[in-house]
């Protein structure tokens, strides 16, 4: 999960990262989509980061929820600033997530893993409909069947427990 | 509920009729809205039909699910044949319904009521992005906003349960 | 799936054969589960049952839903029916399946397949408290951790897609 | 919503009202239920409290979840701190909530509405089974029927949008 929002949250780097070894952090995890006209989702995007640790590693669109931010304002920006100013995603209607991804600083205790922080992640599978592009420090953004991201070498690419998250996601899609 | 595609279910009229007497039938019903792009519900659309009884009614969309017909295809199929060609529905990624109405040919079982047959019907909400207009029997579909349509009036208007329908579609929408 | 209770349906076994050539047919399926007192599910729960053509497979609770029969009753039943009189399930509280399946006579269709029918299964996560015990001819029922029962040999004794839909209930679930 | 943990979150409770400023705070809301052996939804559960602007308000449990804790573990914490150590909580299997209610410190942004903080609030329905008894501060610890808790005059002793919530949860129980 990247976080550079900082400064948009009212909060100086050194509060942010005081409040992380206090409180749980509203997250939201995004499963980018292609569907075609029956609903049927045909692709699943996943982006290609380099850590701080220098991995290279494949990623969820994820990110903070801001203070006085709905989670729908949050997953558009999240979507926006990774996939670019044209996804044009299609925002899931109803607040209830997928799944609920817990993200905890110690290793094991869930499948999530976050050494930053406890995260809270709220997860949705949203369409995308427009041109996407990695942003920022993202290498690559690329496409892949549901039978390609399941393949083994692809989900041991996604770090943090994120390959779990992504089957949940298969799972509730039924591809 | 309509019934219209009898003969597309390989069906005749009177077997129709027979399994009625013995059979739950598999329903799907829709729940059309308009949505803003940052996925807000705006507006629900209902259809005003003549019963046979010769009482007017709002209804949802629905209709049975024929033998080897997809659930996806079924909801297109129905939104298709109520509000016409053009509607564009956007159909749902996960096959999990908000909710199943079990329509009960006896009054009182459920508060869902549907004097030909028991119906177990998945319910969905489903955007449509085109032109919607009445088809077939229908004498109008019209757009409420969620305000409006909680109306004790309009309400009282909808049929068999389909009211309480409606409200679990706008609770699960939180809207 | 298995199916016993066709004379309970008010159908003779012929006229079951005729609808089920031509209706889809409702049914419900059940992830048996044990979950400890914060609610992990812990344990889930497998038939082992000779089949029809002289396969030995793995199954889910399964079974039809009567006419006249609301969903939790037919839990119940079909629950009691495969693990005794004194399993104990406890019925979720919602009407709200975690998936729907879809078993098509015809294979590759969708991930289940039945050849006998068109069948639309309502799946459920059913913790059961009491002692369970196989049934009829059932030949056994045992439990496995959600790392076990996901290995590929005890998934490959699972017939007709259920070793997909039970995937889906662990995603659901989170184990 | 009632904060007494603060100690317990390893925040000073000016820290705590820092965050609150500058951080969406996580908490869980319980419906808490009882059912019948058949899993339908009997009676609901609401706890009656004198507000400290002098108002006296039914609400749902709920709270905080603290640093490094899960959500089924803060699920069992709060319903055992407002309802007692002998209340049997059954806890959800599955992470996914019914709804997510977003509590604004501005009202009107969403129905929710909470003056100290921006919470994200994860809701949940839960059976209790013990014996339930109003803890600390809480006045009374009522059951109400699906239709008693849905009268005007019981709505309205909700405070902070939480009418809607229960509302929404209903309507999940199809009850």
């Amino acid at each position: 999960m990247s976080e550079t929002e900082t400064s948009a949250g009212w909060l100086t780097r050194e509060q942010l990262r005081d409040a992380r070894e206090r409180l749980p952090i509203v997250y939201v995890s995004v499963v980018p989509v292609r569907v075609d006209e029956r609903g049927v989702v045909t692709t699943i995007g996943l982006l290609l980061r380099a850590s701080s640790e220098g991995t290279i590693n494949r990623e969820l669109v994820s990110g903070r929820v801001l203070y006085h931010e709905r989670i729908r304002d949050s997953l558009i920006r999240h979507v926006e600033k990774d996939l670019g100013p044209l996804s044009m995603p299609r925002i899931p209607l109803s607040p209830q997530p997928f799944t609920v991804a817990e993200y905890f600083p110690t290793p094991g205790v869930t499948p999530f893993h976050d050494p930053r922080q406890h995260a809270v992640s709220l997860a949705y599978v949203v369409p995308v409909e427009g041109d996407c592009a990695p942003q920022q420090d993202a290498l690559e953004f690329s496409w892949f069947s549901p039978d390609e991201v399941r393949e083994p070498t692809v989900l041991a690419e996604l770090a943090n427990g994120q390959s779990a998250l992504l089957l949940q996601a298969l799972a509730h899609l039924a591809v």
